[in-house]
């Protein structure tokens, strides 16, 4: 293939954390280029300026966020913005005709009213809205294949979900068991200069934070339901971990049938995901550690059963900044193109 | 007071890191005096080789564990050895008059073939074993105060069972729902040389282990029989995290009276513990971070409830190392005697 | 004693990493009680919304920087403001006959030239700075006994000092060959949000920075030609360090006479120190952790003789926070006062 | 091309960090196909059994060292073996046609007197060792092109070398000046269970070790000496920095030449380095975090002239496993072949 059929794609919100990783993947990535790189605060400054890392070969310049720029010069475009600024553009973007993935909130609710409730912003495009996928593609792909807009997941949904899904559709737990504990390295804060993230305050402690009222909640349970066909309330709790990155959900469900063994639910795991080559169901008595997914698009599930609480345990890790956000979104292009599901994803984790 | 009254005091296992709070603690105590401290295979070792830092004010030798020597020089001895050999030396100290507290699993089960099943090891010390008492002050301290004899709690039934003891003597929670999800900085694992406790390997990741079977799974679940009047049955999973101290428990269990809200428990822990020195309640909203208890015998317990889930969750922090083990045994030592109990104790930590 | 004989003692800036060393510090020490804390943004927040681990036994307020109320209130007073304020209220302090320590920049140089050339402030107060004290009590405890006004030295100097001052002092390296090599962990950086001090950004990588220009430099030039007596111009690289606390300088000198050995410069450094309780010259061979250090007001020095360079490498650890800050101002205090040097100021670290 | 022109590669030694990394670089590699792994303790295991999240798709045995066997196996052969193996079979590998590249010290001196003073080992192989190569492409690149056997260089030389080369090659500083204050992080010390290297003891924590005495400063010497063309004895000191990869030196040298500024050095570098992909000058004021080589085979490198003191400050970083160890390998095969000399290598870092 040679770079002239190379598809055209544009970062709007390059100066973060999910920037710099899609930047990254998608410069080696071998279908795509990078047209355009845009961003509020950082519009006029040389992306290595800001990751001085890049300062050898990549010569972008960060421009303003302008919907005529991007439309002329990109086909596919990232947006990679805090929450209730994507669907300000997104729908312009689509009617020029690009595929847009966006890393935020604002495209992950089929009912606005809970991203309302949530994210405390109001909004006019439910039109737009009820044509967005929600871009798991472990759970949606047929669907991922036939959007041009795609709501890519939050990583405490992902790390949840995949955990979660194949119980939740075979009906193998009790509904209102559900139980999520999860950790997350203080890189799914992203970029911005707050306190309580420095090294000195975050180093060598552990917290947990938003108890009983993350915002990743109602996104979580939204697709708990719809899998499980029933109404879903789960508990969540997510801890910020000494870490930079990484992720790891512990979750806990009382069976419906307590004959199960762990056995039985690694045929099953197995079974649910023969076709996700990113997901990786390890054998009895393996756990996952998150550092097997650093740098990677993969992940790791470990199962349980404890025969004395009729309980499954079921432990997911994931790179929170990769599976957890960039990577998955370039997945999802990938799936969204007809390309091979991999293609330019890391699939071996540098150890240690 | 001058220094003819203080008591001698004696260290067993004094190389570990339980051994090295146990010196650094005692060595400040005002009532009493170190006299012996003995080991294995460090015994003819000065201390100072051991831990350089200590070289300069303190000069002991590490000497051969002789039960006469011992009964000799000391008044009071601790036990900071693996589970399994406490109980060799413990009977005869006890007969030779000395006050004996165990840092280890060996005298923590009133059942000792609940013991035996959680460490493979055969004892015929029943009668001994029946007269220890659990020496977690919170809960027993008027059996400490009459005991010569203690078996410390380990690290996390420490910081569980401070979460849960008030839900479980009020009668508050559904005794089958119960889960713990624990956290501990790797110090836990002793200053052994384990190749998964190595930086390189511990470092920028977080796993579980011994999910569904973990050695102090039966140690709470006894205790919690115990305070519930109930056979208890309990989840309990502990992560590895990767910080040198510090343990974090998130306890889950569903309320009986789904009316209670969070201002209500607090309002009960804080009663509970009233006479508790070293336990701490957090207000509404604010959650405990283990930095906060490091280098002292501090636990934070911080309290939510979610009405959507009818659950509670309790959070509790300490430093492992120190109300999680060496601090807490000399927590006992001052009750035993009738000192304050808050005596040579930090409590304050150093932030950050 | 009694407490009506205790010293009340205030604290401007109490919010910072400073100040909380200091509240801690002096929360505990015997002679003394906290009269006033004080802020400027901070000033209406409850000290324990800042810090909650102070919750529950420590009740103060944060107020306005006011010099009437603070001399109405307080004997001795510690300023740990960011540098170029401090030199605003301690001349009125000073009139008011208060003990002053300050711990920022203000007042460690004679020379107000040098001061306003590397902080870029200009200045009025040559009488007050012309009688402030260096606050190194190593070197200059008898100065320190018999002023009102204090400049504690900060972390690099600290800590570069201490290692280089018995070199210097008796002249035993070449001037111009002095090189220091510092690291520090990322507390030094303060409670600030900055970026390059997020966990994200600072954990597990490591860099210089102020290569050749930093700000520390002519401070220790300063006291270096004051100790040796010829005009000194100084190497000086300081580096981040992936860690909260603790700083280790590691110093380069060749010495002027090559016959020197290990154990001869040991000897001359345990001579020179005898009567510093906070410094502790390590055998041949042992060479500083900062570890050793932290949450004291210990210097660890290691020394080294290399025959093949005629170099001496002296190696210096601190806790940054302590005796790099607050902890030494203390120690300047308890000088001042006439107290023991060591009331109050822990001695040996927890480890690990 | 096809996998039947793939070239048979062979890694002895897979079970340790040098190791895991070659079987991640050469699993990938377009050119080759990993044919054999080989160990003494863990032959007989699965590879996936040491390193679980090769799990998946890599079902190698680790087999017993056998000269024969790796013969008919492989035309190439890694040795990443500790120091004092290596030798006892290279020389019947390179007989059987072999290319082999050792990553110990063995094949590293021209002059096995230096290598048995310093690893206490006689050899008997001095023809071997002659026809070796020492492995730093960046220096040595047309020997390496045209040799079997490779030497490739420590982690501590290949970072000190890359950043004094061209001073010393172009004669710009006194060389009884130099000074190379070396940092790395812990998995430097391999997958070996020793207590100093645990998490609980090297978190949070730094020190120097092996000062004025490491076993790389002969290494270092050794091609000092040979691009001086004059004898040349360096100062290094390295120092344990708590974090898992990674690896800064920074070099202190006298300029002959006092008019010369950053500026000229930079460009000197810069045309120094100008055939060497991997290598990165960094502009004036941008100083090198090791974060940015984490995973890949770079090196950046930044400059400073400190013109009070007529010295260059020279910064270099590498990741210590990749450039300074496995990925540098990899590089010496490509070479050897005569491939692309980025063939295979990452060359940008995930990041954070």
């Amino acid at each position: 293939m040679n770079d002239t059929k190379k598809i055209a794609v544009g970062i709007v919100g390059a100066s973060g954390y999910g920037g710099v990783q899609l930047v990254r993947l998608l410069w080696e990535h071998p279908q795509v280029e990078i047209t355009y790189l845009g961003g509020n605060e950082s519009a006029g400054k040389d992306f290595a300026e800001l990751y001085p890392h890049f300062g050898h070969r990549f010569h972008y310049k960060i421009e303003p966020i302008d919907v005529e720029m991007i439309a002329q010069r990109c086909q596919v475009v990232f947006l990679s913005l805090p929450h209730g600024l994507a669907y300000k553009i997104a729908p312009q973007l689509l009617e020029k005709g690009l595929q847009v993935l966006d890393l935020s909130a604002d495209y992950r609710f089929s009912d606005l009213n809970t991203y309302s409730t949530a994210y405390n912003v109001e909004r006019d495009d439910e039109e737009t809205a009820s044509n967005a996928v929600y871009g798991l593609p472990e759970l949606y792909q047929s669907l991922i294949k036939n959007t041009s807009l795609v709501g890519c997941p939050g990583c405490y949904p992902t790390a949840s979900l995949l955990a979660i899904a194949p119980l939740l559709k075979q009906g193998l737990i009790l509904p209102e068991s559900l139980i999520i504990d999860a950790k997350s390295g203080t890189s799914g804060g992203g970029r911005k200069s707050k306190v309580n993230l420095l090294l000195a305050e975050a180093d060598n402690t552990l917290s947990p934070y938003g108890v009983a009222g993350h915002r990743h909640t109602p996104e979580i349970e939204a697709i708990c339901t719809h899998l499980a066909g029933v109404d879903m309330r789960v508990q969540f709790t997510p801890h910020l971990i000494p870490m930079v990155r990484g992720m790891l959900t512990t979750v806990y469900a009382t069976l419906r049938d307590p004959g199960l063994v762990g056995d039985d639910l690694i045929t099953i795991y197995n079974a649910f995901y023969r076709s996700s080559p990113f997901v990786r169901i390890l054998p009895n008595g393996v756990y996952p550690q998150t550092k097997w997914t650093a740098g990677t698009n993969l992940c790791y599930i470990g199962i349980e059963v404890d025969p004395r609480t009729d309980r499954v345990i079921v432990m997911s890790a994931i790179d929170n900044l990769m599976k957890g956000q960039a990577a998955q979104a370039v997945q999802c292009l990938n799936i969204m193109r007809g390309w091979e599901e991999t293609l330019g994803l890391p699939e071996i984790a540098f150890y240690p």
